[in-house]
């Protein structure tokens, strides 16, 4: 297990793992110059590819055709300070595949907000890491 | 009420208290060209400065240094489907102020995980923004 500065990284196959399940993600984009951060539902994809559904002509949706982004997905206990998150960075792209679509579609993948949200943003993973917070046994013991 | 794609734009004080609220929060920088997202716990001081500890000599911490952030908050229910989000894009620095670091000791930031965070790090917003989820009636009722 290694640790760094109290934070465990995880191995690849374990970020992958809570990676695929999970629910809502943020991707991190550039717009105008200026970074920004949304909060998305999102799928992983048999071939690995992180989707989300944004409405066409939106800001995310326009910040995410042809860019590198980084997305990520964490949880986070109040009560007993655990928790864990998993970053990705990869090339995302605004996606026009029926193939794709239909995939998406199968996955379940309702946003929870209302509106028109029938562009379809894929993210290609090249970098996945993960880490998870770990306790040190208090001295002594309880 | 300002709705926009099945989300309400939150007035910028509503955004201000949510944001107040959180304890945990996420951090979108760029290192070495490449985005990445990292979540923190923070506090936010009363001079409306975003702060977080890191390690000294961290990506985090030298990515932070003197550069443009975006830092978002969010909170969602998977059961009923709600939720929000908070953004704030601003000027981020390490700090060596005596006072800020009395603040940030004062406001009780304990990191959740152990390790040396000795280093802080302050965001200045110019710009905060919120979005909440708004769900149309179902057309009848129930």
């Amino acid at each position: 297990m290694l640790v760094d500065g109290g934070l465990e990284l995880l191995e690849e196959h374990e970020a992958w793992a809570l990676l695929r399940a999970g629910v809502v993600g943020r991707v991190g984009v550039t717009i105008g110059a200026m970074p920004a951060i949304f909060p998305v539902n999102y799928a992983v994809l048999d071939d690995d590819a992180v989707v989300f559904r944004t409405a066409p002509g939106s800001k995310l949706s326009a910040a995410a055709s042809d860019a590198v982004v980084a997305f990520e997905v964490d949880d986070y206990d109040r009560a007993d300070r655990s928790g864990w998150s998993v970053l990705v960075v990869g090339r995302s792209e605004v996606v026009h595949d029926l193939d794709v679509t239909r995939k998406v579609l199968a996955a379940d993948l309702e946003p929870y907000a209302d509106g028109t949200r029938t562009s379809i943003v894929r993210i290609r993973p090249v970098f996945v890491s993960g880490r998870r917070i770990v306790r040190e046994e208090p001295p002594g013991g309880a």
